[in-house]
């Protein structure tokens, strides 16, 4: 392609800005937890420029959104991308937001530069990547891939005792597209790092190799709740004491084991939760990733260890529950060098790197060729309001989607890439 | 005194069932925060006994109930026991209720025998001694000693935002009757011991020497939120992480420091509390006692200097507000001897003993001679719903509580004791 398009760096900014003033958290932050009142106003928005595109708009039994742009051949599978809007509580402008609204801007320029492809192009916005309202998190991209029944998933009770079938349904998103949904041709996601390695090293453009395996349990532990004047150390069973033990040790645990093991305890809830009381009941959840497998399974054995003994020294009981479970996922490496190569014919530097984060494209690397392409994460931050990535980074990364996209659409079958 | 009036156990029973109803938590407990509705229903009950009993019923303006029952001489001050029928949010129905209710029923039985003293007779229950709801603590008797002005403990900002004054003026209890109030001749509180000692050694009466001093701060811990699977563990400022090495420092002090020191950490806040966030802020409190001001001193310079390294390791901030500090307390050797002569005289066994919990009486130990009347808490149990001591244990220390009353109602000098 010698006249390839070329993506709006005003265009892709208007859009972030305009969607990230709904659920604006007054601090640069945004918030819209998945399925709220405020994740349908994004939905709405983002919906109503699909239409404006003249795109083809369809809503499955999960609340996934895909908007395609005829190709040629119609009947050929899209090339894929997206990624979602919602957000975690304290969430930033650019995680997931980007990828979706970058996949309506490759559209945008293909559209104005007159160009119609082989293959249609699609743009997704899975329903609950995050999973913090909902557990497991990218829950529509799983459902998408066939990796969770529609009547299961919609039976999912989220945070505030309400169900993923009920918000949809109220928030009108409960679509008649069918699930698991068609394969695409390919997939590709771009997204900022949301870590610090790209800005560390100088480099522009991460082409991406594969996602952490993600752990997550939910701990209630149970123990006496008693005076906290009058109970002598020796004779507590104190469920709060042995959350903060939990919180501790697999800080310790992650120490241990060294880079890539990360491990988290992002929420705890004492009650009854005074001053002068030991607590009764500690409910906390427990965050473990690695790219390795064998290597998440070896922290989980471990945590589970000392979870045996802590409740026996204690005199606690502990109940584990797994919230979300995904092994490590590796991209297709024809992906990954389109990925790379692309990056580089453009004058970037561009580096191969893991995902620390999961991600929608790990769902639908289940079902087609994946990869995912990254931008720089100013200070390594998210999920957080400062998230900030440069409008020159954000413009590169959805030019390389642009071109990687247009050469799977040319159709250039998959093993010519 | 030949012929002593006897406590009745069917009405302290009925009483203590009757107030428990308030409340009830549907476990055998009950959640009478201060100054909330259920407060307000319990003391309409308590007023209503003591206007049966044809009492002079005064309420102050920190919403102290004090009913009186005349001696001979009006003008003598009165010999005062008392209370709080406030509860924690799991509470038992003995902690504070029995001693209100025991000081209803020593004048119940007084008037049923006929028997008019020298000094007049008054039963209080004090507000908000829990502090579950408003710290301090002990605030209305601390109020009513002189500890604290009445505009100052007005403007007191709760758990939920309310203030004192507001919830008293809500529930129609901020009264006109003046503060500090009255110096009593002298002041004898009966209490469930809410710990282990009592039953442990098969002990009928405590004899309580003292309180142990009290040391609440809260901790506010202001660190980085970010993506709990993308940011290395040495990058982080986990204040959840920070929190938990609090609570586990804790646990570690008291046991180094050996009893009686304890140590709590009852109430932990995060934010954005989610699952795959590393928190940004941690509020949590730590609760210290011990019966030696130098040893609590000591635990206190100890957290002190483990919070200052903890937050230059972490790189994190940390903030630190004294909720509540009260000295240990001694109360009055003639009034523990009277108490433990008392109760050896009526056939009990008995033992000197300091609290590990704080009480009223350690307020009204700073303006008249004090003592208190412990009896056994099975399995030590308190702050709970499973709180609980045996029908004829209550009777025997509301016995003694009526007989030392006597005592120092018929006018003997209290050097005479």
């Amino acid at each position: 392609m010698s006249d390839l398009p070329q993506v709006s760096e005003h265009r892709l900014l208007a859009r972030l800005g305009a969607l990230a003033e709904i659920g604006d958290t007054g601090d640069g932050g945004c918030a819209r937890l998945a399925l709220t009142d405020e994740d349908r106003e994004g939905r709405d928005l983002v919906v109503g420029w699909m239409h404006d595109l003249g795109l083809d708009v369809t809503v499955d039994g999960i609340g996934n959104v895909v908007a395609t742009q005829r190709g040629f051949d119609p009947a050929l599978a899209p090339v894929m991308t997206g990624s979602h809007i919602d957000t975690v509580r304290t969430g930033g402008r650019f995680d997931g937001n980007y990828g979706v609204l970058s996949g309506l801007e490759v559209i945008e320029a293909v559209q104005t530069a007159g160009l119609t492809l082989a293959r249609p192009l699609a743009v997704a916005f899975f329903t609950d990547e995050e999973g913090a309202r909902f557990a497991p998190d990218m829950l529509g991209s799983l459902a998408y891939a066939g990796g969770i029944g529609v009547e299961d998933a919609l039976d999912i009770v989220g945070i505030d005792g309400t169900t993923v079938g009920d918000e949809l349904r109220r928030i009108g998103y409960d679509g008649g597209a069918p699930l698991p949904g068609r394969a695409p041709h390919a997939f590709v996601e771009v997204h900022v790092e949301q870590g610090p390695v790209l800005e560390a090293e100088g480099i522009a453009i991460g082409a991406v190799t594969g996602v952490q395996g993600i752990s997550w349990q939910e701990l209630t532990i149970s123990g006496q709740s008693n005076h906290a004047g009058t109970t002598p150390m020796s004779m507590r069973h104190d469920a709060g004491f042995a959350a903060f033990a939990v919180g501790t040790f697999v800080r310790s645990l992650a120490i241990e084991l060294g880079a890539p093991q990360v491990a988290t305890v992002g929420k705890i809830d004492l009650e009854p939760n005074l001053v002068n009381v030991v607590a009764r009941t500690a409910r906390l959840t427990v965050d473990l990733r690695n790219t390795s497998e064998e290597a998440l399974q070896d922290a989980e054995a471990r945590l589970a260890a000392f979870l045996d003994e802590l409740a026996a020294a204690e005199g606690v009981r502990i109940e584990r529950r797994t919230l979300a479970r995904f092994e490590p996922v590796a991209f297709d490496p024809r992906m990954i060098d389109l990925v790379e190569s692309t990056a580089a014919g453009l004058g970037h530097s561009v580096r191969r790197m893991p995902s620390g984060a999961g991600h929608d494209a790990q769902m639908m690397a289940r079902i087609c060729p994946t990869s995912m392409v990254f931008v720089p994460s100013v200070g390594g931050i998210s999920h957080n309001p400062a998230e900030y990535t440069a409008p020159a980074d954000l413009v590169a990364g959805a030019q390389v989607l642009l071109q990687v996209m247009c050469h799977l659409a040319e159709g250039a079958p998959l093993d010519e890439m």
